[in-house]
This record gives C-alpha cells, structure tokens and sequence, in this order.
C-alpha cells in the first residue's frame, strides 16, 4: 500500500475531526469524562484494529487518550489510517 | 502521601523485575505474543487500577506496551505507585 501525499492526508482529515498531520503519522487526543469512559473506548477501538489488523499507538494517562495513526511498512500515512481514523470517529462520536 | 525517598524506591523496585525508576516516576516495557495479549493485559490491569483508584500513564504499539508510574498529587513515587507495579507483576507474570 502507496503512502498518501500530504495534500490528500490534510482533505482526508479535514472531513474528520480533530486530527492532525505530523511527523508521518496522524494524531488526535480525546478528552474523556474518567478512567472508565477512555478505558471502554479504547476497548471498543481495540477490537476494529485488531478487526482492520491496523493499530494505533496510543497513550492513555486517566481520562486522556492520544492517538497516533501510521503505516509502518509504508513508511507514511496511507488509506488504511484515514479508514481507522474514520472507525475510531464513528465509534467514539456518533 | 509523601513521595518516597530515590534509595526507597530503588530498594522496593529491586523486588520487581524490569522497572526503572528515572523522571520521578517508575517505567517499565513489556512485549507480548501480539495486539490481542497486549491488550488482554492492559484489560485486566485497568480493572486493578480502577480498583486502586491508581492509575498508569501507558503508550502501547501492537505488541509493546510501555508503563510509567508516578502519583502526580505528592509530585513523585509513592508507595501507591510501588503497589501498582507489584499487582502488574503479579497478574501478568504469576
């Protein structure tokens, strides 16, 4: 899988919220009521990546999640973070 | 809860295997078989640290998980934070 070029990574995201292009990946924090709140999404999330066999990185301290979106074999960010960005937003949000 | 003294700590974490104690807080990285062992154990350590109400600062990718643990409200490591690394040590390692 090609990587995409920034252009086509900063109109994906902007269809998205509260992403951001950096550093060859995709990130974006979400603040949660509590522990329990951000645990439960977070166990929700774990079972599309594994699903999608596509994982985030991600860091959790209390009710804080960050989430990085990268495709290691293909050196940048490619369709398959915009997709698991999109699951992570439809799971989370709607 | 007063922060423990640095001699403490690394007397309390000799008992543990694999913490480092280093920026005020107690670290430790542990690799699993894949996602799903990973985040089978994050699972069960949630429920400790919830329980606790005691709570890591945690980053995993795919099958590494990194833990860090401090108690940020007495500014250091607690003995709070050397029962939570034992109670990791104990559900994953016994």
């Amino acid at each position: 899988m090609e990587p995409l070029q920034k252009e086509e990574i900063e109109k994906a995201i902007q269809n998205l919220d509260g992403w951001e292009y950096n550093e060859n990946a995709i990130h974006t924090k979400i603040e949660f009521k509590n522990f329990k709140e951000a645990f439960s999404a977070m166990t929700r999330i774990a079972f599309e990546a594994e699903a999608q066999a596509h994982h985030p990185e991600w860091t959790n301290v209390y009710n804080q999640l960050e989430i990085s979106l990268s495709t290691h074999d293909a050196g940048g960010v490619t369709q398959k973070d915009i997709e698991m960005a999109t699951t992570i937003e439809t799971l989370l949000f709607n």
